[in-house]
């Protein structure tokens, strides 16, 4: 079975949600493959990958919101901080998510539900350039 | 290496954890191959896919009490309100567990510890039609 | 393709994360694999794989004090509580994290950033042997 990996660098300016499924589709096209997986894996620690509603702009403004409140920046127990007061939330934001997210392919194309976006979840609050490694496996 | 593509739809009446074990090891049966992986991905934004502990049904209630609590309804900052008062809850719940779960395959059989099931995880209070989209790759 | 799997057994003592980033490469290495993905699945209810920052141990720590209070022992309302105060709340951290990593494998080793470590993320206060099985697909 071919194997195809690829790397994506995706720029970020602050937190939130930032959509990538059209970036991972072309790749799947680039590969060449039909039938298969796609995992797209991000190479830190302070930010996710996630599924989500990308339809509606405010289904991602009040999930951000609800995260400012689940890890605040101001809990007085953090000590791991030299970066930051989002150094340590943005740890805990990830491991809360995912890193990680394997997406079937069938005809060519990853098997999203209508609503489905695959997105990069910043954590951090200063540009940054994200690196995905993508491995797509199949026929 | 071949790979099979199948399709579940799973009815649910309301939030709760919903055991498809039996549903996912059937459809591994179907598709003749005894090693690999199993990648069952859930194509909707308000329910999830976990593994959960499947021998006490307390486990289970315990678990949506904590998401009650942790995910409320009634947070006065949600916006993302079209559908009800579970829709923008449903999304959160969705991004804090996951889309999909990866399983080994081995003689056939998902490679579950003794008290694991797989489940479908609803966060929507009415009734719905759950799709899922499963991909085996072995041998 | 080929398919290799191996198990991994880790000893616990108590609650926290215990990297096993090394012990998933050397069974990398014995599958002879050069290219593909592993699938690292945790056959246990009670504690979680994790990807998180390997380099300072303050991170981990906080990360702990973290879940301390976001999944109380103490929570009136919990009644599977069989196995003592930290039963529940180990069900809950696992659904909240992962049951299993799975990591894309170039040029022989798992393509994970330069702060990433994979950690089984120990729920349970009493020493436990946990049990993982790996799966290795590629070439």
């Amino acid at each position: 079975m071919p194997i195809y990996h690829d790397q994506l660098e995706v720029r970020t300016h602050g937190k939130g949600l930032y959509e990538i499924t059209d970036n991972v589709q072309s790749k799947i096209a680039k590969s060449g493959m039909r039938n298969g997986t796609v995992t797209v894996f991000i190479q830190h620690t302070s930010c996710s990958i996630v599924i989500m509603e990308n339809a509606d702009p405010t289904a991602r403004r009040d999930l951000e919101k609800f995260f400012d409140r689940l890890v605040p920046e101001d809990a007085d127990y953090f000590t791991h901080d030299a970066e930051g007061k989002d150094d340590m939330p943005s740890h805990i934001r990830m491991v809360l998510t995912r890193t990680s997210e394997t997406v079937p392919i069938a005809d060519g194309k990853m098997q999203l539900g209508t609503w489905q976006g695959v997105f990069l979840f910043e954590h951090r609050s200063v540009p940054h350039g994200r690196k995905l490694f993508l491995t797509v496996m199949g026929e």
